[in-house]
């Protein structure tokens, strides 16, 4: 199994940076095109727990779409083979001075594309 | 790409087990051993972002020991080919009465095993 292979790399980055503007402009069909449409999709969220890809898509058309934006740092995307990938990354708001947030997500290469199998984003006191 | 094979799932069960009783008993050596051993393993935990395995260790080796128990739900272990899982669980500590953990893990299959190569955990407000 190769790890970081260069082609199976650029390929969940370009996918990667298309969720990035989709949440940012929360463009909610791409970012629901994006997550693996499955009841064992699971998106654990700031404030709530979120199993299936139906809670996932409830939350999502409910969300406010005030406040997105954000600034990343530290991402690390690796992939293991051609068809699997973890993007880990932290996140700052300039609406949530002395905060920094985590997103790590579990990419899988379906027949139709890359999309997210699993999803964890959390926030906690930093610079 | 078969989802949850039976026998692939047994193994990441059976290694997820492990992982689960070195916790709650601090055998910080068997946790060391279930992580990928490589600098591109990431572990965001309660109130730490941990970039590689050395610093995975450095946290583990200066763990207190001390209220690690702690009762597990909502455990929802996906796989994906052979090689690759994604283990998803709730946690409760009785010591931290209205929060519930979110622990999130990938896992992959080496020659030497299965091993986690990127987990997320969080607490937040909950029943």
């Amino acid at each position: 199994m190769q790890i970081d292979d260069a082609e199976t790399k650029a390929e969940v980055e370009a996918a990667f940076a298309r969720y990035e503007a989709a949440l940012v402009g929360n463009d909610v069909a791409t970012l629901e095109a994006l997550f693996h449409d499955d009841p064992r999709t699971i998106r654990y969220g700031v404030g709530e727990n979120l199993y299936g890809m139906d809670a996932i898509r409830a939350f999502r058309r409910s969300r406010s779409p005030q406040g997105l934006d954000r600034s990343l740092s530290d991402t690390v995307i690796t992939t293991y083979g051609r068809d699997y990938a973890v993007a880990m990354t932290l996140f700052r708001r300039t609406n949530a001075p002395g905060k920094v947030g985590r997103q790590s997500q579990t990419w899988v290469r379906f027949p139709e594309g890359w999309r997210v199998v699993a999803a964890h984003v959390s926030v906690i006191e930093g610079e």
